[in-house]
């Protein structure tokens, strides 16, 4: 075997998930006890970390805090949104990521985001191939989202769909406790794809959840919406819809279009206010108690929610990334491959090709959506129902999360 | 000892907690092993049911199922908000309390609410001595708002505090994620008391919590808020703020005001959207990232991160409250009593007059909040620490909460 001995980085990006860090563990972990990596550093905030020469030492870090690493929300070396350019229009950044490279004998290089982090895997890894600088690149993916291509299903998607099917059926709880009727409007994250706000279908499987699913997969009309809440609330007296953040008219604006007012440095909009929006819509035209609630960031950092799944899931992507890398793999992410045996859920990881993967959205199957575009069906609760199984062993201390304190001590 | 023997009914009223039927299960199943009580009635959203004649028959539920109302959020039995009338100017409702307490020889009646809760009980338990009708008639306290006269904290409060403490470490991992930098407004009920948004400070004295609190006991000045938010943002590159929803000026009007559009049954103005009009009002003044985040209806009904010293007690008032009605007392408001013994913490029910009790609002201590009125002393701390100790040992299913299933039986 070609052992490449060197240093490795490891760098988040992209929006935080309640188990990234589990993944970020996997890889520091295992490169800490790896013969083949030399240092191990983690980047601050995600590939900024490298063009600012701004690494820290893994190594200088106690063991039982980077265990705690587990069970802590968000992106612990800090992450960011920065989208590297083409190296063919614009090649500053990789000739920088190539210099800091060389300093530090870095030859292994993890990156740990969704789509957009994929994509500057892949330039990354494509331009150190071109210039012939020996360097394994491996993507190890986190999206709430779970809209990463190929790959079963993606770490951090199982937490977020927990905590959210977990809390629609609380507020089910709640919102139907007076007499008098009520109607509520969940709104979920999920931009293009409708993993997430589906996820709210696992509370209605559990006889406490939404009425109404809305997915931004298939065409948001507002008069059928506000026929199909009347009929559930004129049946029932009270209604709950979970939506996505990104549903939209047949034409592709966004619904919440009126209240997007800022772009994030993707060029993505910024949505929200979406509940409260159609909940003062269906207060108006059906005269009911409306209630908009929005999920917000609760949703992609509640760790004390996680899945342990998810959470050892995730750490062994993490683990995956260096052991096929030293193994003399590169230019890959790793993904999830699910098979049943005897009946069990068993997840194992499989590799694909950062090309394939970068800026390619996988959504969910239209034939897991329902005949009415207003909920899920069966296929999709078999899907999820595995992966968010197990309760998180976070630690508590006070009666409260126990995060990890790392100290991060800067490389020289 | 004068043994009453007759049935006993339980209501629910008022807006949800987590632990409210915790208390009820106390009631419930304290009355059901009890001698003296002969039935056991559940009144359909609390005292409406009364009224409606819709009682039901809690000797024919699942013992398994009764015992899983411990982790069951909200009111089991269904609420109300309905203000009953003074007797002494209309006491229709009165008779007809009456007049079903004697159809099915009701002899103890105990609600379970808040201090309007405690008022209807107050007036029922008055009247009927005034008709000479044998009843005794005891409060079993719940508000998530910590505001009831005497007791040394509610049932309902200690949870929900841990459900907001929990979350802002939560949000504030993830708010502080990018080297851009972010200012986060996290909205918190309360429209009197601060207690709940004092709370979000336990995260904080976690190390991972609000800069800035403010809470309804002060009198709130914009400009002072800005230049406090500038000042942290401008030190340290973001700034995590929590605020009550009845946050208000110096004149007594709400901050939230303009967006007051609706009033509840007691003439309450229906806060919300503070958190999002603050960011907004932040972001044009200081030119920052924002996030607005109401923790809305989650905060109340979060069960799976319910205290389980909260749950213990909320059990305890419940039972309490049948023994000592048992026993010869009524009239009473069961609350709680704290001592530390061997400097660990006590709590022992006590009785309080209704009389005391309704309609009074116990707020935060002037001396527990800070000079700047932007943050809590270290003695609201040792206060709130014991109560939100060890985890719920609610029962999952298919990794999701396991509600208690009620047959809910009418009453012949």
């Amino acid at each position: 075997m070609n052992v490449l001995k060197g240093a490795c980085i490891i760098g988040q990006s992209g929006g935080p998930t309640s188990v990234i860090n589990a993944s970020a563990y996997g890889v520091i972990r295992t490169a800490l006890d790896s013969e083949a990596i030399t240092k191990v550093y983690g980047a601050e905030h995600g590939i900024k970390g490298v063009l600012n020469d701004r690494l820290f030492d893994m190594s200088a870090e106690d063991a039982g805090e980077l265990e705690n690493l587990l069970y802590t929300p968000s992106s612990a070396l800090g992450s960011c949104r920065y989208k590297i350019a083409d190296p063919d229009v614009d090649d500053t950044d990789f000739k920088r990521i190539l210099e800091i490279f060389k300093k530090y004998d870095v030859r292994y290089f993890f990156y740990n985001g969704g789509n957009d982090s994929m994509d500057t895997c892949n330039k990354i890894s494509k331009y150190m191939q071109r210039v012939g600088y020996e360097c394994r690149v491996m993507g190890v993916p986190k999206t709430i989202d779970n809209d990463l291509f190929g790959t079963d299903h993606c770490p951090g998607y199982a937490s977020a769909a927990k905590y959210i099917a977990t809390s629609c059926m609380e507020v089910y709880q709640d919102a139907w406790v007076y007499d008098t009727g009520m109607i509520c409007v969940v709104e979920i994250m999920g931009r293009h794809a409708g993993w997430l706000t589906a996820a709210a279908s696992l509370a209605t499987a559990m006889g406490a959840g939404p009425d109404l699913i809305y997915l931004p997969e298939t065409d948001f009309d507002m008069d059928k919406f506000i026929s199909e809440v009347r009929k559930v609330y004129t049946e029932t007296g009270g209604c709950m819809v979970a939506v996505s953040e990104g549903i939209h008219y047949a034409d592709g604006s966004f619904v919440s279009e009126a209240q997007a007012s800022a772009t994030d440095g993707f060029g993505h909009a910024q949505l929200g206010g979406l509940a409260g929006m159609l909940a003062e819509i269906i207060k108006k035209e059906i005269g009911a108690k409306v209630r908009g609630i929005e999920l917000s960031l609760l949703q992609r950092c509640g760790a004390h929610l996680a899945s342990q799944t998810d959470i050892d899931e995730s750490f062994m992507a993490g683990k995956a990334a260096v052991e096929n890398a030293v193994a003399g793999l590169t230019d890959k992410m790793v993904g999830f491959e699910r098979s049943y045996e005897g009946g069990a859920y068993v997840c194992r990881t499989k590799l694909f090709d950062l090309v394939d993967v970068a800026n390619t959205e996988k959504k969910v199957p239209i034939e897991w959506i329902n005949a009415q575009h207003n909920g899920v069906e069966r296929a999709f609760i078999d899907y999820a129902l595995p992966l968010i199984q197990g309760e998180t062993r976070m630690r508590k201390e006070n009666g409260l999360p126990r995060f990890a304190k790392l100290k991060k001590v800067l490389a020289k």
